[in-house]
């Protein structure tokens, strides 16, 4: 069976087109079938080389109201990548444009897989020296209820063994103390129904803490998209925070930079480690259609492991495996 | 007038007695009155040299539940602080022991501020090569009211001013995105009444997002104690990896320690600034006395910071600031 191409938004990012079409190219070079989503011009805008495309004159712009924009640009990039994929035309869609848009597309367009209450986003917290950690909800639903927390850690258990090979991925919750007690009313309610849900398809390991996000206790950390979120971008910002002043560090006197550059293959695969254009982006879970959401500024580096990791959730059926787990719960 | 003295909890932390009262030793070495509050036979568990005690039979564990230990403990040495600041015995009171006992005694004994709802934890994020933010709530309140937070604020900007020098703090609402209509429901409307309380004592700048924890845009973040709690020991944890992995980097060849050891002088200041125990712990804004709470594995080092830092906010008289603070918004 030939593989449908992945649908890439050439318009979404801080650095599109340019920065999307050379790592769609690439991508492309490599052996994936890739399919751009970009206006009439774009051949005109960046070189395209000989990837085909998908016609979509309408661009949302970083700022814009996710849900508003979708509805009034029927047009937008994003909204056709999506449409695409519904269509049998593409296998998946990768956007590194406006995060909300692109959820609200994928919702509109490929639907929620059948019993999912709400998709989140599953993003990948790295660990240095060890496995990475899948976080959800990363953002996708600032306020939630305790059953579709207990989705997403279904969901989450899925990404986790497809993505990184995990068998049994242990899940906890993300809570303020490790004991069942501890937590606010929402943390408290999802634990007991965490409890009971575990079992064969759901390695429920109980609550975890801050400290754990970036250490190998979970695989899989759920919680409601307004903590994931802060979680997310309050590491982003530390990490970018020391890489600064560890580089002030070794350059506030001449004398540091031999020391400095003989330590640099030392350094180069932690930094490696840390960055999140290493991960190819987050995953939208839940919607019926694989949709990779990559940062907002990603690279040619960043886009090419987007695609990489789209293809690879297509070929491993994420989204079929995530609606064998979540039928159980519901039936 | 001569200050009284500082109550320190002798038992409380993973090193204490030993650590807590040599970091008691020091400061009052240096000046500070100190009065140690343990058990009779102290002085036999650890040299406790010629400080005062005051009498507490009874400890409470790190892992007991806070408000029920001290109910039920009521000779225990942090309830006995916590008296010692209410019956004019001492200036304020500094534990490194279990933080909801410790919370839990400063609010019954001390009692809270006039007009102040809810008590919080105001911590400290360090900024490597600028000024380190207050974080509260902390932990002390799992749920909050927009109301709460408003006054969050306001005592959050006291302390900014008096623990770090700053003029008007700027003062940021935690959200997942800058715009006023980010965030959940508790954000939106605590946004709103932010921007009402704005003015000459509240330097409101809006939403600021978790990339902003660790930064110079904000002196004051203001979140409820669920997510406060889970950004800082996220960020501690995450802080923690990366020291190790650098370690385990400059330590992963022997020809490459002469050049980490050549470095270390542009290192040793980085990693003072992140080390919690350089800032002395948090404050417990909103009760009628200064309560510092130290980290649980505090060192010497750490109580001593801790005791200049409860000094400074009895000087301050930050309590009568926080009074002043709060009631022209209740009137």
């Amino acid at each position: 069976m030939t593989m449908l191409p992945i649908a890439v938004d050439a318009m979404g990012g801080d650095h599109a087109p340019d920065a999307i079409v050379a790592g769609a190219k690439a991508a492309a070079a490599a052996g994936t079938p890739v399919v751009l989503v970009g206006p009439s011009n774009l051949g005109e805008l960046t070189d395209i080389g000989d990837l085909p495309l998908i016609e979509a004159n309408e661009v949302i712009e970083m700022d814009e109201d996710g849900g508003r924009s979708v509805r009034r640009k029927k047009d937008a990039t994003l909204v056709r990548a999506a449409e695409a994929v519904r269509d049998g035309k593409a296998s998946a869609m990768v956007s590194a444009g406006n995060t909300g848009a692109t959820m609200a597309s994928a919702l509109l367009r490929m639907g929620r897989v059948k019993g999912v209450n709400r998709p989140a986003i599953a993003t990948i917290i790295p660990f240095p020296g060890g496995r990475p950690t899948v976080l959800l909800d990363a953002g996708a639903n600032a306020e939630v209820q305790a059953d579709w927390l207990v989705q997403f850690a279904q969901m989450g258990a899925v990404f986790s063994h497809h993505r990184f090979g995990v068998d049994s991925p242990k899940v906890g919750l993300l809570s303020i103390g490790e004991e069942p007690g501890k937590g606010d009313s929402l943390r408290k309610e999802t634990f007991g129904l965490l409890e009971a849900a575990a079992g064969d398809d759901l390695n429920f390991i109980g609550n975890v803490e801050g400290r754990d996000v970036m250490s190998d206790t979970a695989d899989v950390i759920v919680t409601d998209g307004f903590t994931g979120n802060v979680v997310l971008k309050t590491l982003e910002g530390g990490m970018k925070a020391v890489v600064a002043a560890l580089l002030g560090a070794f350059t506030s006197k001449p004398e540091y930079k031999e020391h400095a550059d003989a330590l640099m293959p030392a350094l180069l695969p932690l930094y490696e480690t840390l960055d999140p254009e290493a991960y190819g982006g987050a995953m939208l879970l839940g919607v019926d259609g694989v949709c990779i959401i990559s940062h907002g500024s990603s690279s040619e580096r960043a886009i090419v492991n987007a695609i990489q990791v789209a293809r690879e959730m297509v070929e491993a059926d994420v989204v079929g495996e995530i609606s064998a787990a979540i039928r159980p719960a519901d039936a």
